[in-house]
C-alpha cells in the first residue's frame, strides 16, 4: 500500500468534505450550511438549528412546529434509564449520559434504513437533556422531572433541571449559547463520531464514542474551568500576576486562546454582548479580566493574537442563567450532540470506512 | 491553516509511528513488537503477547507468573455491575460489554499517572470475559461463575462459559486464535481507540469508543457470519452455484478477501491447520468449500487474489471448541481489547490530539 505524509495530528489533513458547515479561523467567522452561526444564535432557537443540520435548511413555521412535537415526543426517560438513575448518578455527568445512551442502544445496523437512523439521531437528541437533568436531580436527592412540551430546548433544560419556569431573559442567552455551540469543524468529539459512524455502526455507538473524546483535556471546552480561573482571580487588579504566576508554572491560562481563531472567537464575541445585556458584578468583573488578561499576554507572548475563547463567556452566561458549574459540560453536550449526529447523518452517506496507517518504527521482526 | 490533500478514507495516510507491530500485506506476514504473530500464536498464551504488547518485552518465567496473577485479581465482577446484569443481558454482548465498562468508568484523566493508565488498561482487559461470559449465562438462564485463578486466560473463557474444564485440545486451538487476533493494524476500532487516547481521555473511554467502531459491518471481524455461509452451502458440489448466486446478488461473499493481504491470510493459514489437527466432518467441509470457492472466486474476478480471510476458520475453530456463533465476536473482543488498550498505552505517551479537517463544499455563507 501506498504511504502517504502528512502533518502530525493529520493537522489541517482534508479527511471527507462536508455540507454542514466550516469554522474560517483567520476571518473570525463560522456557519452552519449556509448561515452565519452568530446569526443564527441571534435569532433561531436550537430546534431551527437542529431541522437545519439534520434536514438541510430552515425550518417553515410549520415545520417548526411539527419538529418539536417530534422532539418532545422522543424527550421521555424510558423506563430502562429509570431504574438506572441511582446506579448511574454516582457518574461523572457525561460517564452517566454515556452509560444510559449504550444501555438503550442503537438499532440493529445491518437493517437500518435512513429513515430509522435519522429517527435514532432525533432520539438521542432528544434524551441528552432528558438524562442529563434526571442524573443531576438524583445526585441532589431530588426527583426527575418530565419534560415540558410546550418549552423549546433551552427553556426545557431550566425546567427539567430546577423545576421553574425560567425568566425570558435567562431562556434567550441560553438559547444563544445552545446555538452557537452545536458544531465547530472536525474538533476531535465530532471526528470520532464520523469515524465510528464510518464503519455503519449505529448512531448511539457513535454517540457513545464522541462523548468519550468529550471528556479528554485536549479537547477543550470545559467552561467551568475559566469560570473557577476568574473566580480565582477574584479583582481584576490580580489579573496580570496571576496570569504571569500561571505561565511561569507551565499552566495554560483556560478561557483563552483557540487552535483555529487567529481574532477574537466569534462565539465569545456573542457570549460576552449576551452577558453584558444580562448584566451585574460577574459580568463588569469578567469583562474587565478579560482587557487585562489579555494585556498581559500580548505583553508576555507577542504575536500570538491570544483571545478569549468559547469557555471564558460560556461560564459566565450560564452562571447567570442560574447554572451551577457541574452543570457548564452538560449544558454543551445538549446542544454538541445535534452537532455529532449531523455528522453521523452525513458520514452514513459516504459507503467509505475512515482507515489510516501507522508506521513501525521498532525493531526489524526475525521471521 | 495550510489543507494537505490525502487518498479518500485516510488510506494509506501514516497517523503516527507505532512500535506494537505491523502488517505486511504482500508479504503476507504480520507482526508483535519485533516477533512473528502465528510464531507467538503457536507457541505462547494470551498473557505472553498481553506482557509483550503492553511492558514491551516477553516476559520470564517469573514474570508471567506475577503478571497472571496481577490479571487473576482484576478478573472478578464488580458488584455494580453484578446488579446490572439483567438490565444488560437483553442487549447484544458487546453493547452490553460497552455499557457494563462505561458504567465503570476510568481515573479522572486530570490525574492518572502513566501507571495508572496501565493499571486500568489491564483491568479493562481482565473484566472484558468475565462480562461477557456473565452475560452470556444470564441470558441462557445461568448463572455466572467465577473466573478460575489457576486457569489462563484460554482456558478460563471456555470455564467461565460452560463451567466445565475444556480439554486440552480445545485449548490449546482456543489460545492460538486468541493470540492471532490481538492486534492487526490500524483497523478501525484501533484507529478509534487511538483518537480518543489522544484527547488525554482515559481508557475505558478508548475503549468504549472502539467498541462502537467494532460493531460497525464495514468493519469485518464478524466469524459468525463466515460458517452461517459455510452452513448455507452445506455440501462442496454447491460451493461454485452458491458464489455465483452471491455476487450475481450483489452481495459479498463472507470470510473470502481482505483489505490489505494479497497472499493468503496468515491467520487463516494458522487456523486452518489448528482445525485440521481437530479434525471432523465440519473441517473437511471447510477445507472442500474453501477450495472451490477461490477456484470459483478467481474464475469470476481473476487478478483478485482472493483468498479466505481469518473468518473463515475462525468460526470452525472456535465452533470445534463447542462455542455458539453468538459467542464468536465476543470471543474476538476478548483477545482484541488488549490490542485497543496496548494502542491506547502508546498513544497516550504522545502529546498531540488527532485532529484532521473537512472541507466544506455547500453553498457559500451568507456574511
Amino acid at each position: 500500500m501506498t504511504e502517504t505524509m502528512v502533518p502530525p495530528g493529520l493537522k489541517g489533513v482534508v479527511v471527507t468534505t462536508t455540507e454542514l458547515g466550516d469554522v474560517r479561523g483567520e476571518e473570525g467567522f463560522f456557519h452552519y450550511r449556509q448561515h452565519s452561526a452568530v446569526e443564527l444564535a441571534r435569532t433561531r432557537s436550537l430546534e431551527d438549528v437542529w431541522f437545519l443540520l439534520h434536514r438541510g435548511r430552515l425550518p417553515s413555521p410549520a415545520e417548526l412546529d411539527a419538529f418539536r412535537a417530534e422532539v418532545a415526543a422522543a424527550r421521555a426517560l424510558p423506563t430502562a434509564v429509570v431504574d438506572l438513575l441511582p446506579a448511574l448518578a454516582g457518574l461523572p455527568p457525561l460517564a452517566g449520559l454515556r452509560t444510559a445512551l449504550s444501555l438503550l442502544g442503537g438499532r440493529p445496523v445491518y437493517d437500518a434504513s435512513v429513515e430509522e437512523r435519522a429517527a435514532d439521531a432525533l432520539r438521542v437528541c432528544a434524551l441528552t437533556p432528558t438524562v442529563l437533568a434526571a442524573l443531576h436531580r438524583v445526585r441532589s436527592g431530588l426527583d426527575p422531572l418530565a419534560p415540558r412540551d410546550d418549552l423549546d430546548a433551552a427553556a426545557n433544560w431550566l425546567w427539567v433541571l430546577h423545576g421553574r419556569l425560567p425568566d425570558d431573559e435567562h431562556v434567550a442567552a441560553l438559547r444563544r449559547y445552545l446555538v452557537a455551540t452545536v458544531d465547530h469543524g472536525f474538533n476531535a468529539s465530532t471526528f470520532t463520531a464520523r469515524v465510528v459512524a464510518s464503519t455503519g455502526a449505529d448512531v448511539v455507538s457513535a454517540v457513545v464514542a464522541a462523548l468519550g473524546a468529550f471528556s479528554g483535556p485536549l479537547h477543550g471546552g470545559a467552561p467551568d474551568r475559566a469560570l473557577a480561573a476568574l473566580e480565582e482571580i477574584g479583582t481584576p487588579e490580580r489579573a496580570p500576576a496571576w496570569v504571569r504566576a500561571q505561565l511561569a508554572a507551565g499552566g495554560r491560562v483556560m478561557g483563552f486562546g483557540h487552535a483555529v481563531y487567529r481574532t477574537e472567537d466569534p462565539r465569545s464575541v456573542l457570549l460576552r454582548e449576551t452577558a453584558l445585556a444580562l448584566g451585574g458584578p460577574l459580568v463588569e468583573l469578567a469583562v474587565d479580566v478579560e482587557q487585562r488578561v489579555v494585556q498581559t499576554l500580548t505583553e508576555l507572548k507577542p504575536g500570538r493574537r491570544l483571545h478569549a475563547n468559547v469557555e471564558y463567556y460560556a461560564g459566565v452566561v450560564m452562571s447567570l442563567c442560574g447554572l451551577e458549574p457541574s452543570l457548564f459540560t452538560p449544558t454543551f453536550a445538549t446542544s454538541r450532540v445535534v452537532g455529532w449526529t449531523a455528522n453521523v447523518l452525513e458520514q452514513a452517506t459516504d459507503p467509505r470506512i475512515i482507515r489510516p496507517s501507522a508506521r513501525y518504527v521498532g525493531p526489524e521482526p526475525r521471521r
